[in-house]
């Protein structure tokens, strides 16, 4: 932990910190029997690493690292500090906030729709033009040259097939886009080396191509369909038909390779034809075949976007054979091997990627691409890693954590009598996926493991029926795992990335010029309006555009009046200047609630086809005066 | 903090957990160093509350107190442990919740939609049917004999005039009514005795009575409402016009009187107008007399309610002046005094509730029922109560925390020479709510003190221009407070309860006989399935219902088959009867998703438009097979 007038030292040991809790503890043991103890021996002394190492960030000090969350069918994304386990804020992504109006300003119903496909638009014209809800399991970051560049988050949705990009100067989504002809995105993650680049999307399921309805139960007619996402523009840049079905995935250091587990390479549609096979599969994607494929023409355009076919014997691909069902897939930090995690099989299986290219060019067979392949365990899913030559693999059937060393691995597989297991911890219950401080980049530091579980049960006072899950904090600066803290969550993290704090740097207050409102300021140039200054009602036939300005406590208008069955549009632009003073727009009974963070604008309309006077007020506790931060509307009636 | 295998003891110190700590730190400080200090000698000198009395609640350890969290205009109910801070649920109420389907799922719309008023109903027909936002301020558990019983909380929507009900034993919603005649629902209280019983509820804003926009810019004719909810049955009891405005209220311990703030005792509808007076009031409510009157019919019936008139003069009401704009209206335990809290004015006043009958018999004047009236500094919003006599309040303008004497209060109010003021504690920032463990009933227990803090500024890692709130818990054991933790949250908590964990029983696993899914009961009825065993499709012209059941890691039925257009309903019945085994039941790209935890039935409808492949998928991750947990809606094209 750190804070702003102390410097913490390598090993992460704040001094200052460190001398704060020892006087406590002094004070707290009775003085006279603390003699032997000053603060002074205390720090001349053997470092307090396991004191230390604690999720107890104190009152006014400062996480160490962002931790990104997913919350999986929550739809949004979360951000927690580390080693707190304190959820900071949340960002709506997928789902509908009521808290800021995600979902309901014109901001962000763009932002749902424009990256929808038409027909998806038509179908949900009925429901409200837009999805409700979504299923986000993978947060990654954008990189540069192997490490996290604080950019952007990408995140893929399962439940309706897109992936959003999340801009980290503001902390909102700016981008979501459907991706054609694949179903059911999964597995996610962007291009490492030399820069993000391409973002890597599964589609989970197998599905007919088109899925119009005219390939119905007829599975052997199914594809499943690897997607490259141009993170810079959000467009798909190439899509790969594969065999089998797609899991999760990871990029390489060297921006050559992707690859994707496969569970399901028996093509089954139910539980005993996708378990039947012993073995299924990872699929690598050759980056430059594929861009050389693409420009040589080597595909077909499907819903706009160029499908090439990477089945076996394609030169794009190559399936390399894994027991059975293997789930998680984990580029090492050391730019040199992936870890294939087993699920079914006990085993994780370690691939070189220095062989892939003997691989591609048929000098080697896919299984001489695996250096090793440890038994860990019942059920490893995920594995992270801690720049130190060390994997921690969750065991989901064992709810256990394995540390375990790859190179040790290696020479296991090589035939030395050495164990490559150091340590399990259980963990309480049914690990997921888990993740080390910077753990998929190259500076992956050792610091911290999360383990994302399944079942908390008995771990925190009963909430009903429905519990939290359990990600716990685990400290791996040392030989053996110590479990420092539990963390409940809602409904249900799937994945987390843990950022060293100095890479993120948002801004406290909007800019006037964000392109979030571009289209406020066109309609307000196109009325002649001053979108930074002006108070206005603009009418327009029965269109009513209403420019309002908010200093805390008041809106610059008291009132505005409107005729019942006008499209009625309020625009809200906060000019407060300062940190965290945030205004929030509502109007009652008509189910209307937005954000207006410090210099943001925000719009909404809506048909005014209820009559009568309707308070508008600022839903942020903005100031003493805050109750009092209301106007009215007033909408006639029609026949008035 | 407690778990399962110690006790602890009565000032909140577990003696096993000290033990362990003491332990931690002789390891951490050097074995050499601490040959003065063992875990004997710590625990036989003097108590260690100061290091003791901490968030910092060990993994597999548990809360002593269950908190209860509004989220403003997130539109929930969380729950947080106390004293760790982790929020450990989050409850749709007047929010939709991607992940639960809250909003989707026929169950939570009936609950969305029944208490409504009819042209509410009729108003959000072209909005989906249902509110997507709320702003939910007040969360306050039913009462028996002045203590929490467990069984309810309620909570109010300022956004769209609603007050809500949540079940603790499956901790849902199972009630949400519409307040008819009042406008925005702010502050909101059960009786405390003999039991809840009514449930108030204060319409902030004035509006005209009928609004339906025969009046419009008249503030004359507007009203404001106070309301009497019969928490057992959730309709209206009665209601009764005031003059002026109502902010926050309370309940006795006497079940004689309700009290409410009001901030615009001027009719205003503008800042300056509202503030223009020196005074504004407390208006009392004689429950008894309101009885009466409602018996002998002195009321007019609008919108299916007795409206009361309780304007100025009436026998229902008494209004006692109150320096200007008072908001907070807390009833200490001692049964005996409420505390006004000034907001504009430093002060906060004493009302004792014994003098009221002497009130409403004319014997006294109003303000002859302020007993003190202590200056505690600037922007006094809330409140709090030890059980030992001092008060809590919350400094909104000076950022503080006072501690202060309610006897001591009254005998400077009386002139002599004391000191009301005990401590004031700096806390990170502007305060609004607060609250005490057990504090609003007769058994607060002066252990923990929440301020709830509307800015958190650099408090946390920057996350971008909207920022958490911060939650500060405070050890209040001693005379002096003790701030020990940081507890951001997203926007905005307004209040939350403290509540012993014995309290709160939930069940684990739902009962098969729950009234939750009664509607679903009766369409297997009709159908001849047998809902808790049985899967079907049932076809009824364009209607068809399809009941399955889940049994980790599989759904009943593999495939289901409709026809483009249909109007389809699904059942799912999750029959795993573990703790913690909730299913998930996710229909890809058709926006569909829901929450079915352990024994429970949901159902969804929908309008099966898209023709296709769409696979159907659990989306809680309930086994290690959870991958292949899906099946397939086959849609076919209308045409074929």
């Amino acid at each position: 932990m750190k804070d702003k007038t102390s410097n913490t030292s390598d090993n992460g040991i704040d001094r200052r910190k460190f001398i704060g809790r020892s006087a406590t503890l002094a004070t707290a043991a009775g003085a006279g029997a603390m003699t032997g103890l000053t603060a002074g021996t205390a720090l001349t002394s053997k470092p307090a690493q396991a004191a230390e190492n604690t999720a107890n960030i104190g009152p006014g000090d400062l996480d160490d690292y962002y931790g990104f969350w997913s919350s999986g069918q929550s739809g949004e994304l979360r951000i927690v500090g580390v080693p707190s386990m304190r959820e900071l804020i949340r960002i709506p992504v997928f789902n509908r906030c009521s808290a800021t109006g995600w979902g309901q300003t014109n901001e962000s119903r763009k932002i749902l729709t424009e990256g929808l496909l038409p027909e998806t638009r038509e179908f949900l014209k009925t429901r409200g033009g837009i999805f409700l809800n979504g299923d986000l399991h993978h947060p990654h970051m954008s990189f540069t040259d192997g490490t996290y560049d604080g950019r952007y988050l990408f995140a893929n949705d399962k439940a309706n097939t897109r992936v959003a990009r999340i801009r980290l100067d503001v902390m909102k989504c700016d981008k979501i886009i459907e991706i054609p002809n694949a179903a059911d995105i999964h597995g996610l993650r962007p291009q490492k080396f030399p820069r993000t680049g391409y973002v890597f999307a599964n589609g989970e399921h197998r599905v007919p191509t088109p899925n119009d309805g005219s390939v119905l139960d007829e599975p052997e007619k199914y594809h499943a369909i690897f997607t490259a996402i141009d993170g810079d523009s959000m467009t798909v840049a190439w899509q790969v038909m594969v065999d089998g079905n797609l899991d999760n995935c990871d990029a390489d250091y060297q921006g050559l390779y992707a690859m994707s587990t496969c569970y399901n390479s028996e093509e089954g549609v139910n539980l005993a034809q996708m378990m039947s096979s012993e073995q299924d599969w990872v699929v690598v994607f050759d980056l430059k075949r594929i861009e050389a494929g693409v420009k040589k023409g080597d595909f077909k355009t499907i819903k706009g976007v160029p499908v090439l076919d990477g089945r076996k014997g394609s030169p794009y691909t190559r399936y390399i054979p894994i027991p059975n069902s293997p789930h998680g897939c984990n580029a090492a930090p050391d730019g040199k091997h992936f870890v294939i995690n087993g699920k079914l099989s006990p085993t994780v299986s370690v691939i070189d990627v220095t062989r892939l290219p003997d691989l591609f060019s048929d000098k080697i067979k896919p299984r001489d691409t695996i250096v090793a392949e440890p038994e860990l365990g019942l059920g490893p899913l995920h594995t992270a890693f801690d720049g130190r030559g060390n994997c921690y693999t969750t065991l989901f059937l064992d709810s256990q954590s394995c540390k375990w060393n790859i190179d040790k691995a290696i020479r296991a597989y090589n035939g030395e009598k050495v164990d490559p297991i150091i340590d399990k911890l259980d963990v309480q219950y049914q690990p997921g996926h888990n993740h080390t401080s910077m753990g998929e980049t190259k500076e992956a530091d050792g610091k911290w493991l999360v383990s994302l579980n399944k079942f908390s049960k008995d771990r925190f006072i009963n909430t009903g029926p429905l519990k939290p899950e359990n990600e716990q904090l685990i400290d791996i600066t040392g030989e053996k795992m110590k479990l420092v803290h539990d963390g409940p969550t809602f409904a249900e993290p799937h994945d987390c990335i843990i950022v060293r704090a100095d890479i993120v740097n948002p801004k406290s207050v909007w800019t006037r010029d964000d392109p979030m409102w571009a289209e406020a300021r066109e309609w307000a140039k196109k009325d002649g309006v001053n979108l930074d200054a002006e108070s206005k009602v603009v009418r327009d036939g029965n269109k009513v555009r209403v420019y309002m300005t908010s200093v805390a406590p008041v809106f610059s208008m008291e009132k505005f009046s409107v005729t019942e069955g006008d499209e009625v549009t309020v625009f809200v632009t906060n000019l407060d200047n300062i940190d965290d003073l945030t205004h929030g727009f509502t109007i009652a009974i008509y189910g209307i609630a937005m954000e207006v963070a410090a210099q943001a604008t925000a719009s909404v309309t809506f048909i005014a086809d209820r009559p009568g006077v309707h308070w508008f007020y600022c839903q942020g506790f903005c100031h003493a005066l805050h109750m009092e931060m209301r106007g009215r509307m007033l909408v006639a009636p029609k026949s008035v």
